[in-house]
């Protein structure tokens, strides 16, 4: 069975905060420990480009939210953990997608309408506060999500409509140019739209950096913890006196961090009087039990930037044993092609159907064993395995090799050609799988 | 002095006719052989998918084109010649300056406005037939234009608008991101608007593949030039009669292959009863005598792909030798930078300021002799000099390489560091040209 792929993008424009943590953070990195998903985390740093222009903030937001996920619990060997920037074959392919969009979608999309709005409210052109950076986002994180085939994406509801817009990116491609048995694209499917767990801010509104009202994760240590729950509204009953819980955020807030028999506890204490004073210093305590060893990985991690950006190459560099060969493929079905291919029209287009496809070949030696060889898809030799007294044990490793792929390596009695990278052979061992 | 760059696109969505030839061909051909000029020619065809999505005909065209500059004299050794789809840097700037760019500015271009009175004409939703690519491809072409930094920009009149528009993508992104001393951009100049020649078609108008009156240039041989110039409308007058040699367009079309003289000899012939099959006889004659060898050498190139595309990789590694580490400024200018430069802020900002530096050494050994070496903006030692006698000399050196890059490599007194490749070399070289 292929691994479902999940995808994640976070925007690198400012600082995380509990919010942001108990509703995506916490949920998505549970996610990624499921065996049977593959798990894409991104950087959207593209993205921030077009509403922040400040290089500084940029910098410091990539560094910040690749340390919070990292300390959070991401394990970037289980993962694929990446900056949008590392990967060129996004913008190649958003631009593809460009081609493809009309832009009368575009024109409907919920974060464009709402910029049209207030500018037409203000008495401006509509307009008038719109990039085209903002106008094309959809088409951008279209190319994200498709990049990877991404079956499934973890948004909130403001961002239904984008993957619906992907859905239609990966149609109108597939339509254009491929057959209905062998899409490019799997349509992508928006998750936990509903489910997402959304936390109180001090105020009680939604906790969000738009109303000024949330409590950090990391960032300022547990010092801003303690002071933003002291900030936490709350009615002016004095200690002694009995509290309804539900009368504050204070227990939402506890409940993300506590187990059913803590949770029950402290609502009964507030009952009995618990003053408002000691109820947040046990509420920062149990938050902090839970990130308090995070933030001081974090603050590790913050200190070691080039450590951080080894893990990210790394990551990149395993995205791109995806995107690069899946982009050759998209560049072939548009036209992009080497003119190598071209040469005379029949030969040409049984290179083109080869030229995609890496190959075992298993043959038996003169010393009566069996053997196996993989080729890549530009017909060198990578892999060369040992003899087998069977045909069928030969074959039974190509077929976990197939199907696994890299996984499958460790094990398997095979050794590198000369001058063979793993990089050449696990891209090669992906593309059987992206065949399936 | 630095040389003046020059950047030519043409799209790769059809085969080219001798209007294509007398227009722009030629005179580019003509004036990248100019000293003084640094020519980039490239085939754009990132703008062909916009209105074509027959992979077949962008393969072919692409190829066509290719071999149809370089037969026509366009030497790849002196020019960079390049396929713009394989330059991953334009797409991202295209990106960068889809950030930065307004919409309401694109709403106005000529050619959006036109599809939208078209449909709108048609009953149609006004963007019913426009794509995200039609909207945004002005975007685009300031993307082609400004990664190379091209000073001048040879367009037709309808050109010019879009011309307009990446001056503005240049000026919005310098004023966001640079000081006025050190812009990144420079601001593009259209040329050649109102001078470039236009060649008559079989009926009169103006040669264009859309009123279907052209002569092709290589594509049929010289039975399909014979075959389409026999198509040009002329009057009755049989041979022997007078004719009036501005009556039709054979001599205007003869004009743009002839001489001075040979344009006189031929108007006189016409005068004195020159019949018109004779007459156009003698034009392919005067065609073919310029376009004849070109076609053999087109059809030769056209036989041996491989061989074209090697030239066009060749172009896209000179290419990118200025894309690359150009984009690696702009991407550090917009935040997105290694952590690596994060560290210490103090520490951090001398690292910045440094890392997009190479730099020569100087220095003076104990056996008396003036050395220098050239080192990376990664600190890695890249060339060593030989000693010199005087320290004028090895100045003198470092002056020329300063200046002329890789050119004053080949005499230089100096050897390659272990390891070191002449493509790091040559970048290190083009940083000094950058900076000037």
């Amino acid at each position: 069975m292929t691994k479902k792929r999940v995808l994640t993008g976070i925007n690198t424009t400012g600082t995380l905060h509990i919010g942001n943590y108990v509703g995506a953070i916490r949920p998505a990195i549970q996610d990624s420990r499921d065996p049977n998903v593959e798990s894409f985390f991104f950087l959207a740093d593209l993205h921030a480009l077009i509403k922040c222009q400040d290089p500084a903030r940029i910098e410091r937001s990539r560094m910040q939210i690749a340390a919070t996920w990292l300390a959070a619990g991401l394990d970037p060997e289980r993962v694929t953990l990446y900056r949008q920037s590392d990967i060129p074959e996004i913008p190649l392919l958003c631009w593809m997608f460009d081609c493809v969009m009309s832009k009368g979608l575009l024109n409907r999309a919920h974060a464009y309408k709402a910029a049209v709005d207030a500018a037409t409210a203000a008495g401006k052109d509509p307009d008038a506060d719109v990039s085209m950076g903002l106008f094309s986002y959809p088409v951008l994180m279209a190319a994200d999500i498709l990049m990877f085939n991404a079956q499934e994406v973890p948004v909130g509801h403001d961002q239904l409509q984008h993957l619906e817009m992907a859905r239609d990116a990966a149609q109108r491609f597939n339509n254009l140019y491929a057959t209905p048995e062998h899409p490019f694209f799997v349509l992508p499917q928006a998750t936990g739209g509903s489910s997402i767990e959304v936390l109180p801010g001090l105020d009680g509104r939604k906790m969000s950096k738009s109303y000024n009202n949330v409590i950090p994760l990391f960032e300022g240590g547990r010092a801003a913890l303690d002071a933003a729950i002291a900030r936490i509204v709350t009615d002016s009953r004095a200690p002694g006196e009995p509290k309804d819980p539900d009368s504050t955020s204070l227990t939402v807030i506890f409940d993300a961090f506590a187990a059913p028999e803590e949770r029950e506890a402290f609502r009964a204490e507030l009952r009995s009087g618990l003053g408002w004073g000691e109820a947040k210093k046990r509420l920062a305590d149990q938050i902090d039990r839970e990130i308090g060893p995070m933030r001081a990985r974090y603050e590790e991690l913050m200190a070691h930037p080039a450590q951080v950006e080894e893990i990210l190459q790394e990551g990149a560099r395993k995205a791109r044993l995806i995107a690069t060969p899946f982009m050759d493929k998209l560049r072939h079905a548009v036209g992009l092609r080497s003119f190598t291919e071209i040469a005379a029209p029949q030969a040409a287009k049984k290179k083109a159907q080869k030229v995609q496809r890496a190959a075992f070949k298993q043959y038996r030696e003169k010393d009566g064993c069996f053997y196996f060889k993989l080729i890549s898809a530009a017909g060198d030799e990578l892999l060369l395995s040992e003899g087998f007294e069977s045909g069928r044990d030969a074959g039974m490793w190509v077929g976990r090799l197939k199907k696994e792929g890299a996984a499958a390596l460790e094990g398997a009695p095979v050794s590198f050609l000369d001058g063979i990278t793993r990089d050449a052979v696990e891209a090669a061992l992906l593309s059987f799988r992206e065949e399936e």
